[in-house]
């Protein structure tokens, strides 16, 4: 599929690979045309890479990652037309963190309304499926790093888009898929980075996540 | 021990019932004397629980439960005499959810304070642990009946406070108690509820927790 990953820091870097590794075509969306990361991406990484700016990017994808910061990603689709984002599936693993103020961070955005749900009031035709928020970027494209069974959240308002979302989760490892229900569960998903912040604290590492005991 | 348990509803009673089973002497605490729920549960729960007003309650005990709803957390303490809380070790189960605008149920307070912060900051010299917040009663007291591994989360600023508190939470079985280090971190806690809920709207059952898979 041809994927367009919007956003060109370690998440867009490390997302993008991947989805080369498995097969999928990747281009690289920042917002200048010179944006020196998503230049030598890449031309690292091979012939089923290529970068553009964040308009280009979103008309190249079938389905679009949204791996922007989580204070600049309402922007960031500004840059595209309507065209190239309507009807597409756009997974949403940012997070509205604000380190202005020091840490521990804050969050731009919580509580009565979430960035994922930001995005799909700006871009109704938009597809929103928040996915991946809620661990680190290494965890993400390899669930394998952590031991024993845990779990990665997604939710949204179309079920199509989310069974498109979970085919490719299931590609990248992941094996336990729950499903919160409609766009605003965002809430809880991007809620929940305050709590993995002290965690990452505590434990020392990125390389955790969380797991629903029943 | 003797337990003062600030709060009537089904939270207090489930936990009070946990520790007399425990072997330790309850005093539930209300806002009025005449509190119907509270008479009743003490009589109910026989010769080591008793009942009387937030500030009995409070110099009965040698540590406290905070069980009352979230929104009505520091008024309940004012009823208390800074004497009969000074030093003491306070166990914050409460979460400050506010269901006045529907659901899914919003925070009072969340991403630049807690509730946790906010007793501690009016009664510094209560030693405030949060704890036992992500969680429904039935599991924060019997924790053996969500199957595997799962994790409670303490926080605050008193190590000895936390030492005790962790002594008791392993009375009552919890096996793996992750100590997320000072105060601050009841954000990351309490913040974590929204999570909770869409959890058990999706899985239909109280008796779920999480675990931190590594």
């Amino acid at each position: 599929m041809n994927i367009g990953v919007l956003g060109t820091g370690i998440v867009g870097q490390t997302i993008g690979h991947r989805l080369i590794e498995l097969g999928h075509k990747v281009m690289m969306g920042s917002r200048t045309a010179d944006n020196r990361a998503g230049l030598v991406w890449a031309k690292a990484a091979g012939s089923s890479a290529s970068f553009g700016v964040y308009g280009e990017a979103a008309k190249f994808g079938e389905m679009l990652f949204n791996c922007t910061s989580g204070t600049g990603s309402l922007s960031a689709l500004e840059f595209a037309k309507a065209a190239d984002l309507n009807n597409k599936v756009l997974i949403d693993v940012a997070n509205p963190l604000d380190y202005s103020r020091g840490t521990p961070a804050t969050l731009t955005v919580s509580n009565t309304d979430s960035l994922g749900e930001q995005i799909q009031r700006h871009h109704p035709l938009l597809k929103v499926v928040k996915a991946l928020n809620t661990m680190n970027v290494d965890v993400m494209v390899h669930p394998e790093r952590v031991r024993g069974a845990h779990d990665v959240f997604i939710c949204g308002n179309d079920g199509v888009a989310k069974a498109t979302v979970t085919k490719l989760l299931t590609e990248m490892g992941w094996e336990s898929i729950i499903d919160l229900g409609d766009i605003t569960n965002a809430r809880g998903m991007e809620m929940a980075l305050p709590l993995w912040i002290s965690l990452q604290k505590k434990l020392g590492t990125n390389i955790f996540n969380f797991k629903i005991a029943k």
